[in-house]
C-alpha cells in the first residue's frame, strides 16, 4: 500500500457540505488501497478574519500572540474533517502541530520547520486510522506555538511527505492545476500538465498562489513529486517534479502577477561603500524578506543616490519604522513608501540563453503604454514593477505576445 | 503583593471593545499592586457556533474531536486579550492548557483536572508579565486536548487560584453578583452580598449560571474565597466563602430554575431487586450524570413499576440509546423521553429543620395552577419538575411567597 499526503486548502473547506465532500474524497483514496495523511488549512477566510479581530484589539499585535490566535483556524478544520470522516464510518484522528511535534525555530509568524516526529502518525496509521494534521503550525522547543507564514499548510504537507516517505504530495485547490496565466484574467490560459520545480518556484514566488514557495524548495531538495489538482473533479492536474524533459522546448511557461508587495525608496543616500549593507542588515535582523532591490546611479555632482526595494505589504509598516531610523543613521533624506505597485513576471527555462525574451516582454508592455518602474531578471524569469491598476492588462498582453494560449504537445 | 486570579466569561469578551475594556480593568488591578493571572472563556457564542458546525458535518461528532474543535474558542480569547493588554503598554503572555500542563484525565468533553504545573506561570509572573490562561481546557498524559465541560473556565480559575495560593478568585460576569432569583424574570430580586459555598453549590447545580458547580466544590474543599462581580462596574459583587454567619438567619436565599434537563421514563420495569442498579450502572458507565430519580410504587397486581430520572439534554440521545438496550435486558416495555420539562428550586439553609418550607413552595405553585411532576428535597434545597412553559411564572410566585424581594440586613 502506498502512502499519500493530501493537502486541502481553505476554499476546499469553506462550508460543512464541502468538508463532507473532502471526507468522501479522502475515503475514496483510502478505498483505492492507499494510506492517507491529510493536511488542512483554515476554513475559507478564517485566518483573515482572525487577523482583522487582532487589529481591532491592538494596533501592532504581538507576533507570539498572533500565532496563538491564527493557529486555531487549522485546529477547527482538522477536527471538523476528522468528525466528517468518522461519521462516514472510517476511523480518523486529528493532530495539532504541538501534538505531532512539528518542531520549528522560534520565529513567530514565519517559523522554519526543523524536525518532525513521525511516531504518532505512524502509530495512528498502523491502527488503521486516517490521519488529519493541522497545516501551517508547529511548536518550538519551549512549547511555544508557531506558524509557518502564508501558505504554510503546503509546507506542512511537503515536509510530512518527506518525513513519511510518501509516494506523492497531492495539493487540492479550487483550480485544476497550474496555468500559463490566471484564467480569470486571461481566458485562453492553458493548464500545464507538467512543470519543473524551478519553474513552479518562480511562478509561486511571483504571485501564482496555488503553491507556497518554500514548500516547492523542500519538494525540490528531497525530490518529492507534487500533484496540484482540483478538489471538485477527478481530472489530472499539474505534476511538478525534477525531470521535465519536454520543458526544455518551452521557453516561457507562464505569466503571473503579484499585488502583495510595496515599494520603499530611501532618498539621497550618501554614495559610499557599506551604505547598502547597513540598510539591508537592519531589515534582515527584523526578519523581513526583501524582494527586488534597485540602486540608481549616483546623482550627478552630489554623491548621493536613491535606493528602492520591495517588501510584502504586511511588512511595510515595520519596514518603514526601521527605515526612519536607518535613514538618520546613514544621513539620507528619509524614506517613502508606495503600495500602489504590482509585479508582473514571465517564467520559463533558459531565458538568458534565448535572446530577446526580455525585449519581447518590454515591447508588449510598451504597446499598451504601460510604464516600467523596476526590472529584475534571472535565469528563468523576468519581472517588471508597474502600476497596480495596469497589472491585469499587462498579464493579458504578455500572455498574447508569447502565444501561451496556443496548444502545446503533451510532454512525454 | 497579592496574587489574584480573575476569570472573564464570554459575555464580557463578546467584541473587540469589550476585550479592550477587560484589558484596562486587568491593568488597573495590576497598578493597584496585584500580580494577575487571568482566565478567559470563549468570545460570546463561539462554543455554541462551533458545536453547530460539528453537527453539520457529523450526526454524532467524536468527543475527542469535539475537544479539538471547541478548545480553539478559549485560545482565540486569550491571544486577543494578551494583544490588547500588550497594546496598552503592559507585557502579557497567553498560555493554552497544553502549554501550562493543566493535566486532566482522558474523559473528553468532561475531563477532571488532576494536576497543574505552575512553573510556567510563576516564571512569567517573575518576568513581570500579566499571565493569560485559556479556560475550559486541559491536556491528558498522552498530549490529548481535553475540555472540562460547560462552565469549565470557572473550574480552571479556581484550580489555578488553589495551585498558586491566590488571595481571591474573581469571577467577572455580566451581572452584579448572585441574586435571590434571575432579575430578568423577577424584577425585585435582590443581590446577595455573601453566600456560603453550600448555598452557592445548590444554586449553581439548580440553574443559576454565574458559577459552575464543580468550581464551587473545589473552592469549598480548599477554602478559596470567590468574588462574583460585574465586568462593567466597580461595585462589590457577591462574596462566596466558608463562614457566612448571618446566613443562618436566612431560611431561603434564592429561587432558581433550569431548562437544561430532560426526563426519561422506563415503562413497566419488573419490580425485582437489582433492576434499578442495572439501569443506573449502565448510565454511569457511559459517564452520564443523572439528577433526580423517581421510582413509583409498584402498580397493583402486575409487579411492575415505572422508573423516571432526569439527565442534561445534551446526554439525552446517548441515554435513550442505552435505555433501549437496558429496557430489553430487564424486560421493561421501553423508554420514553420528555424534554419539555423545567426544574424550579428553592435554596437555603437548614430547610428540613424549618417545617413548612416545602409546603409553602407547593402552595405557591398550586395557587397559579402549576402541576408538579417530580419532587426532590435535601437539607438545603427543594426542587420540583414542572412543565417548561410554567417555569418563569413559578419562579416569580415562589420568590414572592418567600418574600425574597424584601430588604435583609447586610451580614457582618
Amino acid at each position: 500500500m502506498g502512502l499519500i499526503v493530501q493537502k486541502y486548502g481553505g476554499t476546499s473547506l469553506s462550508d460543512p457540505e464541502k468538508i463532507r465532500g473532502v471526507a468522501r474524497r479522502v475515503i475514496r483514496s483510502e478505498e483505492e488501497g492507499n494510506r492517507l495523511v491529510v493536511v488542512v488549512s483554515a476554513l475559507g477566510d478564517t485566518t483573515d478574519n482572525l487577523m482583522k479581530l487582532a487589529h481591532k484589539v491592538s494596533a501592532r499585535p504581538a507576533e507570539r500572540e498572533v500565532d496563538m490566535l491564527i493557529s486555531t483556524g487549522e485546529q477547527v478544520s482538522m477536527a471538523l474533517l476528522a468528525m466528517a470522516i468518522d461519521d462516514l464510518g472510517h476511523p480518523a484522528i486529528s493532530h495539532t502541530g504541538t501534538q505531532l511535534e512539528i518542531i520549528t525555530d522560534s520565529t513567530h509568524t514565519k517559523a522554519k520547520i526543523l524536525d518532525i516526529n513521525t511516531k504518532r502518525i505512524k502509530d495512528a496509521i498502523k491502527a488503521g486510522k486516517i490521519v488529519i494534521v493541522a497545516g501551517f503550525q508547529g511548536v518550538d522547543l519551549s512549547q511555544e506555538i508557531t506558524t509557518l507564514g502564508r501558505g504554510g499548510s503546503d509546507l506542512t504537507a511537503v515536509a510530512l511527505a518527506k518525513a513519511l516517505g510518501a509516494e506523492v504530495c497531492e495539493i487540492y485547490t479550487d483550480v485544476e492545476g497550474v496555468y500559463t496565466a490566471d484564467p480569470r484574467i486571461v481566458p485562453d490560459a492553458k493548464k500545464l500538465d507538467v512543470l519543473s520545480y524551478e519553474a513552479m518556484l518562480e511562478l509561486a514566488s511571483l504571485g501564482t498562489q496555488v503553491l507556497q514557495s518554500r514548500s516547492i524548495e523542500v519538494a525540490k531538495k528531497f525530490d518529492i513529486p507534487i500533484h496540484v489538482r482540483s478538489s471538485s473533479t477527478d481530472k489530472e492536474g499539474t505534476w511538478i517534479s525534477k525531470e521535465v524533459r519536454a520543458m526544455e522546448d518551452v521557453l516561457v511557461s507562464g505569466v503571473t502577477y503579484n499585488e502583495d508587495e510595496a515599494k520603499v525608496t530611501i532618498l539621497d543616500v550618501p554614495d559610499r561603500p557599506g551604505m547598502a549593507a547597513m540598510i539591508f542588515r537592519r531589515i534582515a535582523e527584523a526578519d523581513i524578506n526583501v524582494d527586488m532591490i534597485i540602486q540608481n546611479v549616483s546623482k550627478t555632482g552630489i554623491g548621493r543616490t536613491d535606493v528602492s526595494f520591495t517588501v510584502v505589504k504586511t511588512d511595510l509598516e515595520k519596514t518603514m519604522e526601521i527605515m526612519k531610523q536607518v535613514s538618520d543613521e546613514v544621513g539620507a533624506k528619509g524614506a517613502v513608501a508606495d503600495d500602489g505597485i504590482a509585479k508582473v513576471s514571465v517564467v520559463g527555462v533558459g531565458m538568458r540563453s534565448h535572446s530577446g525574451v526580455a525585449a519581447r516582454m518590454f515591447e508588449a508592455l510598451a504597446s499598451v503604454g504601460i510604464n516600467i518602474e523596476m526590472i529584475s531578471t534571472s535565469e528563468i524569469k523576468i519581472s517588471c514593477v508597474i502600476r497596480q491598476e495596469d497589472a491585469k492588462e499587462a498579464v493579458r498582453v504578455i500572455h498574447k505576445r508569447f502565444e501561451l494560449g496556443k496548444p502545446i504537445a503533451k510532454p512525454s
